[in-house]
């Protein structure tokens, strides 16, 4: 399979992880092993930059996980860039997942704040991939300001309801000139398939994998329906048809 | 993964294949045996049985296959019981896949004739796989008379639609005491996954794999989706909820 | 709009209406009046045969319900004939609704009995409405053996789950000779209107309205609906379209 | 029903119109008198400003038509508010539909130059009633922004694919404190019906109408869909089931 570029950066795996949620910290890295993830985000508030002992990145030091530190817990353009420097400062990377979300409940992102800091990111040096609606308008502006990719959401943070926005999704395919990556929302391995089947560049999913009662087995599940789908994108699908084509051709051969 | 055990046999591939539509006979050989399959349905009518040397025959000898010979082209009972009578004959095999499709546009299954031509198959020593409508009370009652498994359609034939009977397989899978294999209209390796992900024993896929530019590739991507979809059914998905839980706590930590 | 006709009966009304679940009689009447339901169908079971103060019969008086019958609670054939000719001299109709469901947790209809006691049905001149699954080829069958409308299943009974069978029912309707009402599972309105729009010529509506809060707005809603769909469709629906095309042209008029 | 309020008028109709795509401006007229209509856009580049015998004015006189100039064509917040005076000078009236949509494929709108606009409209002294992308964060701000109602998409303009973003529809119902239009995308009654359902205050339709061979008997079609779908709404829909409950309860009378 093609390999996947972002940046600088190439991947030969198209599933991004998260670390949220986890049972342990050991737990976590034997999944996100598993899964083959070479990208990893990581809530900066869950680091104790201070401290080099800190448990949840020495978890995360073997050489296939890149990691990508997320915003999660900012709710403006101008904390998120607060929060961006004090992650690159402590992991040492200007990768950055920005995600702005001032809404507590359903954790849906802020399309004006968040094209306002990546605007500001870029221009800091920052290697941006912004949280986003499913949104091809704000995707596309994203795209024009610079950002290395667009990670439109599939549905709710944490819903596992899959690809609710396939529509838009496939509009924000269709256009973008740089990585699509479908975050938020994939409850499954079919999910993730379909995304990739749909050509979208990469998923990211966490929550699916955390809380299933065998996160490591999950999470081989899902790096086997990413590779699947992808597979199956680039082999190129058939469309649905409305009239059915037998496999085995009907033929009243008895009648012979 | 569990192997699924139907009959007498036991499978560690719960992906089923067609031999229809394919470029060449050495192009389905080849996908085929990519795609892991054990269980091969070849449509009676196809196979030249005063042929030693008939030549799909001759791709399919590897022991990796077992073969399904399937009565596609009759239109009652009666016309099924006497292919089933000379498929075992020439092939060698008691195994069945019951089709009668009277309709010769949709291809859709007659459920009346199934279930008479079922019973009287089980009777003569047939292990029959009947293929029927995605009906909970004909599934049952196919069952009760001792078919081996059921396949109900997630579409119809050749559709590539997917999981269109998605209410009614459930009832099917949640009912069944014999394996449930969906058969019909899955035409992407995110269909596979996702009847999997919802329980089924196995899928039959033929169009989709057969008319792909690249058969053995997507062969490849189906063998992928279903075993993605079969250990995500395995450590058990967690179910879609309405609220957006955060795999990132949200904290407005800059405020601390 | 046009009038619908079933066998010698015509309506102006394409809501068919049940009686069960109602938290009265009384309220049961006053929604049924609202809902302009002209066809009515009663459980053989509900309808004390032997009393001819009965009081759902009572209800029903009014000349615009005609009445249909049905047998509800039989599990075979046997048991239809012999309710059906129960209900003809008790209600002084050879109209019926034939359901025949032996599972008691979705009560979803048996094909087999079901097609067998209408072939009997019709021989024995009743009117015959079976409600069966959404079965493209047991409805023409049933067609085929004179029945005088098929009431394929949107969603399982009572569920409210809408039109789940959508892609079964297009075929249905794109083949059937006879009337096609869509039964069971449609839970609002907007359900009913779907199914007009789609070409079915009835719909039968019943838990929906009776255990709404407001059985009599609920009734009318209901009544609007069918209303809405049927004159959508007989003027014509446009097919949904991947592009956009702007109800108001787009023109960058401000720089004329 | 319960009337609707927005701003400081009240609408006894909850389907709002469009002017685009008509054959005629009169069977424009017909089809929005019989549709009941009381807000009725108009793209301000379709009135000629300078000629007070401009046909589409005249033909949009009927008091029961309040007009909505809309702002289609522009794309930036600095046009929209040029359009915006000049729509209120030529047609007496503050009320403003904003639109901003630099897209010319699929026609989405802008959410950054939306809400800008929005912002110094409102301080304008415009009724603002913006078009936007169902995007739960942006419907906030523009409400917090001082618009009189938001107007969240279901589908791209034009498409008739209905209500493609329904689970975040959801939220944004839940969410906002000023009413919910649902625009673009409405295809059928149903749909409109369907949005009503859910609890939008109001639906805007103007292709599904003005492209149907029949307008007139579209728009009756329609006006029915919206009000059984609010009438359902205030009646209290139930919600969907897995377990059938039968309407008539099963019951083995025969065995009695």
């Amino acid at each position: 399979m093609e390999k996947l570029k972002i940046a600088d950066k190439s991947f030969s795996s198209r599933l991004f992880t998260g670390t949220g949620k986890f049972g342990s910290n050991q737990l976590m890295e034997e999944a996100l092993k598993v899964s083959g993830s070479e990208l990893v985000t990581v809530a900066l508030k869950r680091v104790d930059v201070a401290d080099t002992t800190d448990d949840i990145l020495n978890h995360l030091k073997d050489p296939q996980f890149n990691l990508l530190p997320n915003t999660s817990g900012v709710r403006t353009a101008k904390e998120a860039v607060f929060a961006a420097e004090l992650a690159r400062e402590a992991l040492g990377t200007n990768w950055l997942k920005l995600e702005i979300h001032p809404d507590p409940k359903y954790l849906m992102p802020d399309p004006v704040e968040t094209l306002k800091a990546a605007e500001e990111l870029v221009k800091l040096g920052f290697i941006v991939l912004p949280y986003v609606h499913a949104d091809p308008v704000l995707c596309k502006r994203l795209e024009e300001v610079g950002t290395a990719a667009v990670m439109p959401l599939g549905a709710p943070i944490g819903s596992n309801k899959g690809l609710k926005t396939f529509d838009f999704l496939e509009i924000i395919i269709e256009q973008s000139n740089v990585p699509v990556v479908v975050d938020a929302g994939i409850g499954s391995p079919s999910d993730a398939a379909k995304a990739m089947e749909m050509g979208a560049d990469a998923v990211l999913v966490n929550t699916a994998i955390a809380v299933s009662p065998q996160p490591v087995a999950m999470a081989k599940a899902f790096k086997m329906g990413v590779e699947a789908g992808r597979m199956a994108f680039e082999a190129q699908l058939a469309q649905p048809v409305n009239y059915a084509q037998a496999s085995s051709p009907l033929t009243a051969f008895l009648d012979d």
